[in-house]
């Protein structure tokens, strides 16, 4: 890969992950930090990666029948304690406003950290006969959570979102829709995003403040550590109980409506970068690529060369792909560091000996290889060629996620793989709350999720030795 | 009109404009209110027309070049303060967080009213040589202004809106944004919205808090009050200079760069109400409208009248239009009323008659005009029949903006016709600040805009008798 001042400054990954990721989030021109600790900037070219998973989720919320609304930014402190393990959950964390204008407010207001109170109080007005339901709403918006630690994309104090919240007349109905969002964002990160995914069930110390059952998609990052990745929550009628939801039914009896919710956020972006990015920056899959072709001009001051890579700029467009063509002054050295740092999946370089022989050549961002493409064969190529990007980059991910999935049966074992290469660890489990925390203090494990795919690896738990039949994946989580 | 309970409900729009405009925000299901006053929850349907404005204004923005950004949601005190007369605009109405979870924070922050100092923060950092100009930067966001009253739409504590956002090294380029912007604006509203707007220059009084120089679209609403409908502003290079933002430009000189911003917000679903509304509820232009056709099944429990219903969906969908087809067991009478109320351009009814005869019929939300669509010729027409609906509002529109817009030549003149019927009221002005608050006080109007188009109706003040080269639109605003 070409080397440049621009490359020479980012972190080595193998010598310190966490500041590569700082170097790639900041010189591949993503994200800016802005004057307050842990809210950050996205930039056009950040921004644009998430302009594309919103318009890849929100297709398939519209296409499942889902409508996106407005809730307000603030919650009066009165509604956030509604629900009790709710409030537990998230007050510690809320940003607090006092102050409108010069006065003070009478009851203090939060920042939206997730939004289920607002919600469920516009349910309380609006629902009133089973045929007001389903309601599948969805919000496009930003959350604060007061963190004390924070990163760009992993952990910050606002960060962009969309948060899924539904109401329906029965439990089966409501836990459906639970599953298929979670589908949903699996089917995201594997085809879109080039992530495989392990689909699990939290345990109850690890699901969401109020949740009856939280379930997550678990992403394997390159250092082998655990991104979860989104997340979809059935509520039972809990919520819709303590906010008095109630809907009268075909026979004409009071219910009370069983809830959803489920959130994707920037993080997902974190993931990306972590998951496919190298010693030369980020690495963007093709589908989801702002720029998925960018077509360089070699040695452009001779004759005709600008004119050819603009005539191949212009038949790439004309294929509905996502071309930019770079004609500025900089140096192709500059040039190819500026692009492979911006993980551009594919590289279009074209110089006066290309036009001679008829050809230009193609360069792969996720595995360095060249590939010569005639003129002619241009339009029928380059697509193929991205697929295969899109295509490499999955199995390398996949293969990174088999190689350090390890089966443990005893505590000593499960504190080796996680203090050596580390990894998902698939255990079996008791379900007691404290083998779970005496994981975390004698490994340093804290677990990921009950796979959905449940495999039998024995039947005692490692930590107690009583019967055990449920299977968790433990590992170090971002 | 059909005639039901839902649209009895709904206040008389010549009896009490104002609550004629709140009872539709509530029926038509478009608001519902919070529990914090002036935040207000966009519904499905009042949030699918945002979403549509989004999508219009978001194609055209990129067309000309702007990229989409995140900046933070909170600004620090001392950020704020940096530009005076910016500060002394907004820090009056701004909401105030002094707590992060259980901690006071050491300097508070305030939700942003508009993000010109977060841009300019980041511009600071970000922009060095000629080569990084121009910025043309857009956000979506919502911002918070803690106003005394409020309104649906019209004046929100909170409100939904798309703030620009452009550096540029001369001051020529700058200007030449700025009113490209607000071309772009009076563009979405006379070919998308059917508003017919008047283009103008606020009076150094009414510009916005910082600017050189605010242009605006005033638009006319039913009632002859005045809505500014996008506002965009020209800042000199005021606030790079107060942020120290500087470039070397392409003889190595520093130079400070000029700046814009331009806004349109959801204030202008407000005038869209208040524009083509009617006392059966509200009328959407098809342009904007999430639902253009909907198709009514007429005696539906007839063998077969469902099924061709479902057919003429199909086949309205299948050339790309908005469809809905309702065949709930709601009675005909009520699903006309709701359908009316929610603004529907264009109703299509089908009952066995109909089918015998192989033709439909279809009503003009606009004017009730009936018109018999043979079958064979649906695809045909049915989209003229939208285009006819929405030049049918522009010129309705158009028209009440002509006839109720004057020429007067003294104070009195215009008292008279502020006080009768009220409209926009065009006079001569010394561009005298004085004069200005006289006009105010005596008869009660405020100054909408210098018109882009001016014209000579005199020469002297109507306030001052003094010479005058400046003709001023007067009027009552929302």
């Amino acid at each position: 890969m070409a080397k440049d001042k621009k490359v020479e400054q980012i972190t080595d990954m193998e010598v310190d992950f966490a500041q590569w990721f700082t170097d790639v989030c900041t010189k591949a021109e993503l994200v800016d930090y802005s004057g307050v600790k842990g809210l950050f900037i996205l930039r056009p070219y950040g921004y644009a990666i998430w302009e594309n998973i919103m318009n890849e989720l929100d297709a398939r919320f519209k296409k499942t029948g889902h409508q996106n609304v407005s809730m307000p930014l603030l919650i009066p402190e009165s509604l956030l304690q509604k629900e009790k393990d709710h409030v537990e959950g998230f007050a510690p964390e809320c940003a607090w406003v006092t102050h409108g204008g010069s006065e003070e407010l009478g009851e203090r207001l939060c920042i939206r950290p997730t939004s289920e109170t607002l919600f469920c109080d516009h349910w309380h007005n609006v629902v009133h006969s089973w045929r007001d339901l389903p309601m599948l709403y969805n919000q496009w918006c930003s959350v604060l959570r007061w963190e004390k630690t924070t990163r760009p994309f992993l952990r910050g104090r606002e960060f962009l979102w969309q948060e899924g919240h539904t109401l329906h007349a029965t439990a089966e109905e409501a836990i459906a829709e639970t599953e298929q969002q979670l589908e949903t964002y699996a089917d995201l990160c594997e085809n879109v995003l080039a992530m495989p995914v392990v689909r699990g069930c939290k345990t109850d110390k690890e699901k969401f403040a109020g949740a009856e059952r939280t379930y997550t998609i678990e992403c394997m990052m390159h250092d082998h550590k655990a991104l979860q990745s989104g997340t979809s929550h059935y509520f039972g009628d809990g919520f819709a109980r303590a906010f008095d939801i109630s809907f009268s039914d075909k026979e004409n009896k009071l219910a009370y409506p069983h809830q959803t919710s489920w959130g994707l956020s920037t993080r997902i972006i974190g993931g990306i970068i972590m998951t496919h990015g190298d010693n030369s920056g980020l690495v963007l899959p093709p589908r989801i690529a702002p720029i998925q072709v960018v077509v360089l001009p070699i040695a452009q001051h001779k004759e005709g060369v600008i004119e050819k890579a603009q005539e191949l700029v212009d038949r790439l467009k004309a294929e509905g792909l996502r071309v930019k063509g770079d004609f500025s002054e900089q140096s192709a050295g500059w040039k190819f560091a500026e692009y492979e740092m911006k993980g551009i999946p594919l590289r279009v370089e074209i110089g006066p000996k290309d036009i001679e022989a008829g050809h230009c050549v193609a360069v792969r961002r996720d595995n360095g290889e060249k590939i010569t493409v005639p003129l002619a064969e241009l339009e029928a190529t380059v697509p193929k060629l991205l697929d295969a990007v899109q295509a490499g980059m999955y199995e390398k991910a996949k293969k990174n996620l088999s190689e350090h999935t390890y089966t443990a049966t005893t505590v000593e074992e499960v504190k080796a793989i996680a203090e050596g290469e580390g990894g998902f660890i698939k255990t079996m489990w008791c379900g007691g709350l404290d083998c779970e925390l005496a994981m975390k203090e004698k490994a340093g494990v804290t677990s990921r999720c009950l796979p959905l795919e449940q495999e039998k690896l024995g039947d005692v738990c490692p930590c107690c030795g009583k019967k055990a039949d449920k299977m968790v994946v433990w590992g170090v989580a971002y």
